[in-house]
C-alpha cells in the first residue's frame, strides 16, 4: 500500500490537481482571515460577470475555536484549501471527488456524502447553498454554490469548494489527533503549530485587552471608509478583513453582547457591501476585461431520433437527477409530485394506472403505470361570431361565418346556431382526435419541475433556473421512447446515475423496468417509506445487539432516510465516560444535530455509551466508516467537555451579570432586565399559584438564576441546551435541586409535545417568564401577525395554558399581566392589556379545538372563562356534557327567550318586587331568588344550569301568562328586570349565546 | 525548447525541489511582513540549536517600493520564496544552483553571480553576510549566512536563501516587465495584481492617514508588551509585525523623521528582541526537542597515505577554495599573504624561489617556486642550569648536569660552560637536522589562514571558525605530495574546483603545474593584476566600437576584477532620452553604485547611452546576458524617473519645511535650523569674500535651498546625489542659474581629488556650511577622534582650505569661526573656538605637507598664519622660496640672535631712541625704521623678508659691537626693544623660529 500523503504533500497534491484544471494556484492572504473566502481572490473575484478559477490555501483564524490544543480537530487556526469555479462547470462534484481520489481516499472503503449545508456569512453579506461533504461522518470539505457576496447577487454563481486539510490528513493518516499529522518526513504538524495553538488561545480568551481591541477596530473601520472614499477597493478590503478579525477577538473575550454584536456586524457588513459595489463599478469601468463571449459549454446529451409507440398503453418514468437535496427538501418535493402529478395527467387527458412517487437525495422520481400513449379524441364545440353577426337579414353566411367555419376546417353549412349565455352564436363542432402522450408531455413536463418549491433555492448555470441544489440530468421515458424536452439548459434523455461511487458513470436504461433493474442492482431504495422501514429495522437490531433499543424519533429517522439512497446502518461506541461527565441532552443533541445518529437506550431510558449511523452504501468496510465516525463523536463530545470544564470553572449566579450584554429586545432591555423582572413576578405570583413558603424560596432563586446559562459557552454554542445546562451548572454550583429544576422546568414545554413542569417552582418562574415575554412585546407594539412571530409568543402563550390546565390551576390572567405590566419599564395601554389577553385566549381557544370540543361550546366557555385556561377548560366539559343531555332542547330555548328579549336593552333594570301583579311574574323571583341561593358564589357552567334548570318551566309559564312589553313602562320595565337577572345567573359561567340552537 | 514555467509553476517546482530535499513546506504569514525573515518559521526557527529545514512563499510587502504599477520589477507586494537550512549543509551554494536548473535557468546561457551584500534587518535586529545572486546583473536572489536575529547570536548558523519570483520569472518568460508575467495559462501578474499595485501604492504613498497609523504602532506595541509579559511568543511576535508595517506605511508617507525613525526602530527591535528571548527560553525549557545528537556530517575529503618527496626543491601550491569573498576582502586578504608568506616561509627556514599571491573571488592561491622540500640542518646552544649547581664543589658533574645533557641526547662531558648575560652556565650544543617541508607546512598552514583578518567575517559551521565568506575546499600540494592539515572542518587535499557552470564538478589535480594548467584552461585567471588589465583592454575596445572611451575609475575597475575568475566584457545599451530626463551623475550612479557597470563617455566627457558589463564567464550567449542586463538597468533608470517626477510636483522651496524633520544632530537640530544658520551666516561671509550684490543674492536664496534636495524621495533614495539633485530641482523649479549651481557647489569638494565650486555663491554657502558643522560640533563636544569622525569634520575643514586657496581668497577663519558662533543656539566658549581652529589648521598642514612643503616652513608659516589657508599658502611659498637662497644662511642666523635673546622676555620694552648711545644702536634703530616703512601695512613672509635682508649686515654689526645684556638696565632694556622689534618685523608673516637651523 503506497504510504498516505503527509500534510505538504496533500496541499501540494491538490496544487498540482487544480492547476491541471486551469485553476489559477494563488497564495493565502496576508491578513488574520476566517476562512478562504475572504481572501480577494475569492471575495471580490465572485463578484460581477467574469470568469475565474483559482485555488488556493488558506491558514483560516477562528479566536473562539482555539481549545489550546487539546481538542483533537478543533483549532484556533485551520488550514483550508479554497477551490473558486466561476461559471459552474457542470460537473463540480465530479472533479472534488477525483481530486480526493487524487489523494488517496478510496471511495469505496469510506462513506462520502454531501450534506445540506445553507452557508452564510452575515459579516460580509454573503451566502451559498450547498453541503458539507463528510468522510465517515467527518466534515472535509465544504461545497457551495455562491449565491451572494457583499450584498450583491452573483451572476454567474460561484461554486466555492473548501477542503479541511487536518481532517483530510488525519483521515489519510489514521492519527486521532491533529497534532499527530505528519507535516512532512521529519516533523508532525503538532511540532509545527501546538505551540501556537496553546499561545493564541490563551492569549484570545485571556490576555487581549479589550480595550484596544475595540479602539482598533474604529480605527480599522475608519480607514476602510477612507479607502473607499479613494476608490481604492484593495487597502479597503483589508481593514475589512481587520475589522472583521478585531471582532472575532472581542468576541472570543466575552466581550461582545448581542446588541454590540449586531452592531459592530452591521458595520463590516456594510462595508464589504461598499467594497463589493466599488469593486464591480470598477470592472465594469475597465467594461470587464476578463469576459469572453461564447464560452458557454452546453450540457452535451445527445438527443434521440423521435421514435413512435404502438402500444395502447405504456410505462412512464420521469426522473429529475440533481446533486444531493436536502432532506426536508425532498420530503417536500415529493409531497407536491404527489399532488401535481396526479393533477397533470388529468389535465392532458392520460388515463393511468398506479403513480408511484419516488425519490433519493439525488433523483426524484414519477412512476406512471398503464400510461395512455394517446389522448382519446373528442368532439368540441367551438364558439364562433354573434348569429347576427354571421347571417345576413336574408339569413345567407356573412365572411365572418365563412372565415370561422374555414378556420375551423368547415364547411359554413356546418355551422349551427346555439345559445350560450343568453346570446345567439354560431357555433362549429370540432373533433380533435387525441394527441400521442409523447408530445403532451414534452410540453408539460418542463413545468412539472418548474412549479416544484423551495424553502430555498438556488440558481447555479446561465439558464437562470432555481432549484433547491442543481439539477444534473432529466429523464423521461415512455416505455423504451424518450419523451424529448429541455430545461434548465440539460436536455431529456435515457441517462441516469447509479450510486456515487459504486457507479460513479452515467448510464442509459432502455426501459422504465430496466431503470427499476438497475437502481435496485444498486442497492438504492427509491420509495422513501420502504428505505425508512429498512433503516429502522437495521438500526432496531443493532442496538438490540447491545442489549437496547433506539429512542423514538421520527423525525430524525425521516431525516437519515433522505440522506441516503442505499442505507447500511452501523454501530459506534464512543467513551463512557461522557455519560457521566455530561448531561445526557448534551450528549444527545450533539449526536442527533450534529451527526444525525440515531442515540441507544437501555431499558429504562439511559443513554447508552453507542450510536448508529447509516452510511450511503453497501457492508463495504463498514468498519473503517465506523471507526472514522467514532473519531468524529469523539472530538465533538471533547469540545462539548471543553465548554463544560470552562462554564464550570464559575458557579452559575456569576454569570447573571454577563446577561446584561445580553440583548432581549431592544426596548424592553437585556436578559439582566428581564431576569429582574421575573424575579419580581414570582413573587406575586407565588401565592396565587399556591406555593408554599419553600417553594417561593426555591422559586424566587430560580427566577435569579434562570437565564444564566445564557451567558455560558455550551449554551452559547448550543442554545437548544438552554434550561438544560442551567440546571446542569446550578447543581454543580450546589443550588438546591428545587431551584435547578425549576431552572429547567421554567422553558417547559419548549414544544407541543414536550414535557411540562413537575414543580411548582418551575411552574411559577415560567409563567412569570412567558407573562413578561408576551405583555412586554405587546406593549412595544410587537405583537405577532400572520407569519412573523421571532419571539415565539405563539408557543409562549400555549405554553401558560398548557400549564394551567395541567396543574388544574385557575389562574387570572387578567390579573397577572397587570402584573406583568406593574414592573415593565414601558408604559402598558389598557388596550395593550387586552389585546395580550386576546392573543392568549386565542392560542387557548385553538388548543380547546384541538381537544375535539366543539366550537360553539368553546367560544361560550371562552366569552366567559377566557381569562382563566383551565376553568375555561373545565366549564367546556361541562357545557359539552350539558348540551348532549336530552333536556337541553328546554333549557337552551328558555335561557334564549329571556336573552334575546333583553339583549339589547342599554340598562340594567331593578326589579320592583312590589310592583309585581301576575303570579307567573312572582313565580319567577321566587325561582329566581331560588336559584340565586342554590349557586351562591360559584360561577361555573355546572352550578349555573343546574341552578337554571328549575326555572325553566317557570320561564316558560312567565312568558305564556304575561307580555313583557307591557305598554305600561313600569310594567314592562319590571318584567325585563326580571328577565335580566335570569340571564344574569350565568354570568362568568359561560355565553349560551354562543351555542349552536341558541 | 519547453515551455518556460509560468509563475505559479516556478513556485510549484521550488516547493516540489525544497520538498525533495527535506524541507518543510510552510505557507505565508497571516499578517503583512517585509520578508519572509520575519515569518516566524524564519525568526523563530532560526534560533536556538535545533536543526530546521523550512521552504515557502512569502508575498512582502514594502510600502515604499510601490510605484503605481509603473516599474517594470518594483512592487509594493512581491513574492519571495524563502528557504532556511539549518545547519548549513555543507554545499547550499550548490543545492541553490541546481533549484535554478530545475526552474529551467541554464547556467551556461546567462551569468549568475554572488555579489557581496551585507544584509541587515535593524528593524529585528538580525544580520547575516552573504551575496545577492544575480542573474545578468538582474538580483534574482539573496543569499545569506544568518549570523544574528532578535538581537541573539545563532548557533547554527542558518542558510537564508531568499529567491525573488518576479525576476526570475521575468527572465524565464523573456517579459520586460512585472504585468507581463503568465501567471497560469490563462492569467498575467498584471491581470491578478496590477490593480493592487496601483491601489496600495496610492494608499501608502497619498491616503493613510497619519494620526491614525500612530495610533495602530501605539496599540500593537502595547498588546506586544502584554503578550510577552504573558509569555505568548506568537502573539507577541504577531505584534511586533504590526508595528513594524504600521512603521512602514508612516515612513512612505513621509510622516517619519531621522529621529522618531531611529525612535521607533528601536522600539520594534527591542520588542523583537525579547520575543527572541522568549522564544529560546521556552524551547530551552522544553529541552529543545528537536535537538538530534550525532548528526553532524563531516565534510569527506579522503586523506591520502603521506608520501615522501624525493627532490630537494618543489613547487608548492596553497589554495584556500571559498564562497565568492568581497571585493575588498578578497584585496585585503591577498594584500596581507603578500606579507605573511615571505615572513613564514623563512620563520619555517625553507629556501623558496618567486613567490606569486594570487587569488579570485573564489580562491586565494599561494604558488611557491623551488620550495626546500626539506629545512636545512642547524645547530643549536641550549642553555642548561648555572655551572654553579651543574658542577659540585669538586668540579664533577651533578645529577642536575646528567639530567640536562640525556635529555639533550648527550653526554656530560659534551657540556660547555659559557657565561651568558654575565653569569655562567651549562650548554649544550645539539645539532637539529631540518625537518621534511610538509611537516612543518602542514603545522603552520593553518595558521597562516587563521591570522586573515576581514573587516566583517562571519561562522558558518559548527568549526566556529570565522571567515569573510565560507571555506569550502583546501588544497595544499608539495609537487604532487598533499600537505594534510585541517582548518575549519576541512581536510586539505589535491581536490579544487573550477569556473561555476562551466565545472561545477570537483576535481583532482595531480601537482601545482596541472592546477595552473586547468584554471587557465577554463579561462580563470588567477592574478588579479592580469585581469584587471583584460578587463581593462576588453572595455577600451568595447568602448571605442560605439566611439566612446571608458570613464576613469580605478576604484570600480579594481572592484570589477575582483567579482569574477574569467572576465568577458560586453555592452549594453539603454534609452538615450534617459539622458536628457536624468542628471548624468543620478545615471552614472546607478550604473555604478547598483551595477558596477563601466559607463561610456564621448569625446567630451558627456555620457553616452551605453554602459560595459563584465560577466563571469566566456563568450558564450553574451547577447542573452547584455539583454537581462539592459533589462535590469531600464528598471533601475525608471525607478529614478519615478522618484524624480514625483519630487518635480512641488517646486524645491516646498521641501525646505519638511527639512524640520530631519535631524542634523540631536543638540543642534533639524536641517531646517541648520538651513537658517547657514542662510544667516551667508550674508556674514559674503562681503569677506568679496562677492558682488548680485552674487551675494544668488549664496542668499542658495542658503535657504542648499539642504532642500535631502527631503526629497531621490536624494532619499540616494544620498551621493544630494545636492546635484538640488542644482536639478532648482533649475526646474524656476530658481536662477547661478541658485542652482551654488546649491550643487556648496558641497564641493565631495572628496580628495573633486572639482571645486566654480562660483563665488557656492564658495559662500559651502564656506558657511563647513563654518556651522564644525563649530557647532565642537561646542557640542563632538570634535572627531582618532578613528570616529561620523560627522566627516575632516573633510569639512580640508574642503575650506581647499576652496579658500583655489579661489586665494584670505579669510580670517578666527572670524568666520566667531560669526559662526554667533549664530548657534548652543553656547561657544573660546577654547572650543580655539579647538575647532586647531583642528582646521592640523588639515591644512596635513593638505600643505602633501603638496611637498617641508614641514618646517609649513610650521613656520601655520604658525602665524594659519588662520588664512590662502595666506599660509603664500607663506609656505615664499618662505620655500627664501630658504633656498644662498643668502638664508645669512639671514636666518641673524633673525634668530634677535629672536634667541629676547623670546624669554615677560614684556616688551619701549625704545628710547634719547638713550641709545653706540653708533650701532642707532644704526639699527634706523634700519628697522626704514624696514617698518619699507613694509608698511604688509605681513607677508615676502615683504617681511625683503625689508629684513637689509637689516642682516646691521644686525650683525650691533651684535659685534654692544653686549646687549648690558649690567645698566636702562641700557640692557633699551637693546632688547630695539631687537624686539626686529623680531616683531616677522609678526603675521611666518615664525621662523620652526625652520630648521634657526
Amino acid at each position: 500500500m503506497k504510504k498516505a500523503l503527509d500534510f505538504q504533500s496533500i496541499i501540494m497534491t491538490l496544487q498540482d490537481f487544480w492547476a491541471e484544471r486551469n485553476c489559477l494556484i494563488w497564495q493565502p492572504y496576508y491578513s488574520q482571515v476566517g476562512a478562504g473566502t475572504m481572501n480577494p481572490a475569492t471575495f471580490l473575484r465572485v463578484l460581477g460577470p467574469e470568469p475565474w478559477k483559482v485555488a488556493y490555501v488558506e491558514p483560516s483564524i477562528r479566536p473562539d475555536d482555539g481549545r489550546y490544543g487539546d481538542n483533537p480537530n478543533r483549532l484556533q487556526q485551520f488550514y483550508q484549501f479554497q477551490v473558486i469555479l466561476k461559471p459552474d462547470p457542470g460537473n463540480p462534484q465530479e472533479i472534488y471527488l477525483s481530486s480526493l481520489k487524487a489523494l488517496g481516499i478510496d471511495p469505496d472503503q469510506h462513506d462520502i456524502r454531501f450534506v445540506e449545508d445553507n452557508w452564510q456569512q452575515p459579516a460580509i453579506g454573503a451566502w451559498g447553498l450547498g453541503w458539507e461533504v463528510w468522510l465517515d461522518g467527518q466534515e472535509i470539505t465544504q461545497f457551495t454554490y455562491f449565491q451572494q457576496c457583499g450584498g450583491l447577487d452573483l451572476d454567474p454563481v460561484s461554486v466555492e469548494i473548501t477542503y479541511g486539510l487536518e481532517r483530510i490528513a488525519m483521515t489519510l493518516q489514521g492519527v486521532r489527533h491533529f497534532k499527530d499529522i505528519r507535516w512532512n518526513p521529519e516533523r508532525t504538524y503538532g511540532d509545527v503549530n501546538l505551540m501556537g495553538e496553546r499561545e493564541h488561545s490563551t492569549y484570545y480568551f485571556d490576555v487581549a485587552d479589550v480595550d484596544r481591541m475595540r479602539a482598533m477596530y474604529n480605527i480599522y473601520e475608519k480607514e476602510a471608509e477612507l479607502a473607499i472614499a479613494h476608490g481604492l477597493v484593495l487597502p479597503a478590503h483589508d481593514y475589512v478583513l481587520k475589522t472583521s478579525h478585531t471582532f472575532n477577538i472581542l468576541d472570543t473575550r466575552g466581550a461582545v453582547g448581542v446588541t454590540e454584536r449586531q452592531e459592530l456586524f452591521g458595520r463590516t457588513r456594510d462595508l464589504a457591501r461598499r467594497v463589493a459595489e466599488t469593486y464591480v463599478a470598477q470592472r465594469r469601468q475597465a467594461e470587464f476585461p476578463w469576459l469572453v463571449e461564447g464560452e458557454v459549454e452546453s450540457a452535451a446529451v445527445r438527443q434521440e431520433a423521435p421514435r413512435a409507440i404502438t402500444a395502447a398503453k405504456a410505462s412512464f418514468l420521469f426522473e429529475v437527477g440533481t446533486e444531493e437535496l436536502p432532506p426536508s427538501q425532498l420530503a417536500w418535493a415529493l409531497a407536491q409530485l404527489e399532488e401535481t402529478v396526479p393533477a397533470l395527467l388529468d389535465e392532458l387527458r392520460l388515463a393511468h394506472g398506479a403513480i408511484r412517487i419516488l425519490g433519493t437525495p439525488r433523483r426524484l422520481v414519477v412512476s406512471v403505470a398503464e400510461l395512455a400513449t394517446r389522448q382519446p379524441d373528442r368532439s368540441l364545440e367551438v364558439k364562433g361570431p354573434p348569429a347576427g353577426r354571421a347571417f345576413d337579414a336574408d339569413g345567407n353566411p356573412t365572411r365572418a361565418a365563412e372565415g370561422f367555419a374555414r378556420s375551423k376546417g368547415l364547411d359554413v353549412s356546418d355551422l349551427q346556431v346555439e345559445t350560450i349565455d343568453g346570446g345567439e352564436y354560431v357555433v362549429a363542432r370540432v373533433d380533435e382526435p387525441g394527441r400521442p402522450a409523447v408530445d403532451v408531455l414534452s410540453e408539460a413536463l418542463p413545468d412539472l419541475i418548474a412549479v416544484i418549491r423551495f424553502t430555498k433555492s438556488m440558481r447555479w448555470n446561465e439558464s437562470g433556473v432555481a432549484f433547491s441544489r442543481p439539477i444534473r440530468w432529466l429523464l423521461a421515458l415512455l416505455d423504451g421512447v424518450v419523451v424529448p424536452f429541455e430545461y434548465a439548459g440539460y436536455q431529456s434523455g435515457r441517462e441516469t446515475r447509479g450510486l456515487r461511487f459504486v457507479s460513479p458513470q452515467k448510464f442509459d436504461v432502455a426501459s422504465p423496468g430496466e431503470y427499476f433493474e438497475k437502481m435496485e442492482g444498486q442497492g438504492i431504495i427509491l420509495d422513501p417509506e420502504t428505505r425508512q422501514a429498512a433503516i429502522r429495522q437495521q438500526a432496531e437490531a443493532i442496538a438490540a445487539s447491545v442489549g437496547g433499543r433506539i429512542g423514538d424519533d421520527p423525525a430524525l429517522l425521516a431525516e437519515v432516510t433522505n440522506m441516503v439512497e442505499r442505507p447500511t446502518a452501523f454501530l459506534g461506541e464512543f467513551d463512557p465516560s461522557y455519560v457521566e461527565i455530561l448531561p445526557p441532552e448534551a450528549l444527545i443533541s450533539v449526536m442527533r444535530k450534529h451527526q444525525r445518529y440515531i442515540v441507544v437506550e437501555d431499558e429504562d431510558g439511559n443513554l447508552m455509551p453507542y450510536f448508529i449511523g447509516v452510511r450511503n452504501g453497501g457492508e463495504e468496510h463498514l468498519d473503517l466508516v465506523a471507526d472514522g465516525n467514532e473519531q468524529v463523536i469523539l472530538a465533538r463530545f471533547a469540545d462539548a467537555r471543553f465548554f463544560v470544564e470552562k462554564d464550570l470553572r464559575r458557579p452559575l449566579a456569576d454569570f447573571v451579570p454577563e446577561l446584561e450584554t445580553l440583548t432581549f429586545q431592544a426596548e424592553l432591555g437585556s436578559f439582566l432586565d428581564k431576569t429582574r423582572r421575573i424575579h419580581a413576578l414570582v413573587a406575586d405570583l407565588a401565592p396565587m399559584l399556591g406555593l408554599t413558603a419553600d417553594e417561593q424560596a426555591a422559586a424566587e432563586r430560580a427566577a435569579e438564576l434562570c437565564k444564566a446559562d445564557l451567558a455560558t459557552s455550551m449554551v452559547v454554542e448550543m442554545t437548544s441546551l438552554q434550561g438544560i445546562m442551567g440546571r446542569y451548572y446550578a447543581i454543580h454550583s450546589g443550588e438546591p435541586k428545587p431551584v435547578a429544576d425549576a431552572i429547567f422546568e421554567h422553558y417547559l414545554p419548549r414544544s407541543a409535545d414536550d414535557k411540562l413542569p413537575a414543580s411548582k417552582p418551575g411552574l411559577a418562574v415560567g409563567l412569570a417568564d412567558r407573562l413578561d415575554s408576551l405583555m412586554g412585546l405587546f406593549a412595544v407594539g410587537l405583537a405577532p401577525t400572520g407569519t412573523k412571530d421571532p419571539f415565539a409568543q405563539r408557543r409562549a402563550a400555549l405554553g401558560i395554558c398548557q400549564n394551567l390546565i395541567a396543574w388544574e390551576r385557575h389562574f387570572d390572567l387578567q390579573e397577572g399581566l397587570a402584573l406583568a405590566a406593574r414592573v415593565l419599564a414601558v408604559e402598558v395601554s389598557a388596550e395593550d392589556r387586552m389585546a395580550c389577553l386576546d392573543f392568549i385566549q386565542g392560542r387557548l381557544r385553538v388548543m380547546l379545538l384541538d381537544m375535539g370540543f366543539n366550537y360553539d361550546v368553546v367560544d361560550a366557555a371562552l366569552a366567559a372563562r377566557g381569562h382563566d385556561p383551565y376553568g375555561a377548560l373545565l366549564a367546556v366539559r361541562s357545557l359539552t356534557d350539558w348540551v348532549s343531555r336530552d333536556e337541553w332542547d328546554e333549557i337552551l330555548p328558555a335561557f334564549s327567550r329571556c336573552v334575546r328579549i333583553t339583549r339589547d336593552l342599554d340598562e340594567v333594570y331593578e326589579v320592583d318586587s312590589a310592583g309585581l301583579q301576575e303570579a307567573s311574574e312572582k313565580a319567577l323571583l321566587d325561582a329566581i331568588q331560588k336559584a340565586q341561593a342554590e349557586m351562591g358564589d360559584a360561577d361555573t357552567v355546572d352550578a349555573f344550569l343546574t341552578a337554571f334548570v328549575p326555572l325553566v318551566p317557570v320561564i316558560n309559564r312567565f312568558f305564556d301568562d304575561v307580555l313583557v312589553m307591557d305598554e305600561d313602562e313600569a310594567v314592562r320595565r319590571n318584567r325585563l328586570a326580571l328577565l335580566q337577572q335570569v340571564v344574569a345567573l350565568a354570568d362568568g359561567a359561560a355565553d349560551l349565546s354562543q351555542l349552536e340552537g341558541f
